[in-house]
């Protein structure tokens, strides 16, 4: 019997925002094709968490697609600039990609075009965005007004959804959600500078919204931090 | 003494829509950024026109960004579908690559914050674009939209333009407008299916709107085509 269930194209980053989101549109019936960017980050061992989190969500495929961001350079994720590891703050930090996230969702709406699905799924949410301005439900907002002029589905009078399901969660609701999901939180992979033994450094911005959230969660962390 | 131009960022195909495109924004005085996207498109002949081009235009880089929109499918430029030869029509035709120029422009988008960069230029025109929903102004309208939205430049208040600047022109304006620019138009690659020896095929709807714009400007046609 053929499944009939609507596709969603899912970013997977090997996070844990992006997890808990593509497991939330699983949860509410929808077929997932799954995509990862590897953009040279620094933190490769992401993408071999995305791997993982792609066959146990049981994605029909996962797409690996190589994009070489270094190129353009801008950010302490892909060029040659320290990552800060003094605590986050208010500012847009320099781990900020250029356009990242509307460079991800642009592949995500071609894949999502020449599939037939209708749907993206993004992990970003709003209150623990850490200062990314293309986190934000206006940016997720505009892009969709966009994808509708920008594609032949859309021409032909449909429209592209982006479901951001975490957009209005903190991280303690994200870990929530996800325990409450039944996943195994340990598979995903959030720090952006590993240290030696392959495990969190728990001082980068990302660690320690990652801790901070088990810890407001009331969930044991089984997360492995250096520090 | 240091050049205070503005940088703007050209996608440059090899083309003859995006190189008068950059040649005009050169024109108007910007410095020129080029990018182009070796996209695995069947015609690889058009990259080595835009290495020609955008040494021509004097960039001053020019990054050829490797990115396989294969993965995906979807369209006659990048899959397994014979190209049509049988004439322009009027619907989107199957040498629509999904979302191409959002996707183009976001890496555009993405190139340009991280190079101080606040104008985009792009070749797409009204009047031959030949079906495809992401040549319109008001798709452009709505990038522009959204990158004020997207970056941490549009946050600290700055606003992103795309220029489009042959949005209204039809195909024989911009060989006249390529002519009184001083280009060598026939350094520019239009076809779609490369004949044997490396000439224009003189057959898909690329090479027909070439060969009627050279017609129509009353302008001797450089292109060698095989039909």
């Amino acid at each position: 019997m053929e499944n009939t269930s609507p596709l969603a194209v899912a970013l997977i980053s090997g996070g844990l925002d992006s997890m808990v989101a593509a497991a939330s549109m699983k949860a509410a019936g929808y077929r997932l094709l799954a995509l990862s960017i590897d953009y040279n980050q620094r933190h490769q061992v992401e993408l071999a968490a995305a791997r993982r989190i792609a066959t146990t969500l049981g994605a029909e495929r996962h797409v690996v697609l190589p994009l070489d961001l270094r190129a353009f350079g801008g950010s302490a994720l892909t060029a040659e600039i320290d990552v800060p590891k003094q605590g986050v703050g208010a500012d847009i930090p320099i781990t900020y990609v250029p356009a990242r996230n509307t460079i991800f969702l642009s592949l995500s709406l071609g894949w999502a075009e020449a599939a037939g699905a209708r749907d993206l799924v993004i992990g970003v949410n709003a209150l623990d965005y850490s200062g990314y301005p293309d986190c934000r439900p206006e940016f997720v907002a505009a892009f969709e007004d966009m994808a509708a002029l920008a594609t032949k589905a859309g021409v032909e009078g449909d429209r592209f959804r982006v479901h951001a399901p975490l957009q209005h969660m903190s991280k303690a609701d994200i870990v929530r959600e996800g325990t409450r999901l039944g996943l195994d939180l340990g598979m995903s992979w959030s720090c952006y500078d590993p240290a030696p033994g392959g495990v969190h450094c728990g001082l980068c911005d990302s660690c320690r919204l990652r801790a901070k959230g088990f810890e407001e969660a009331g969930i044991p962390d089984p997360t492995r931090y250096a520090a």
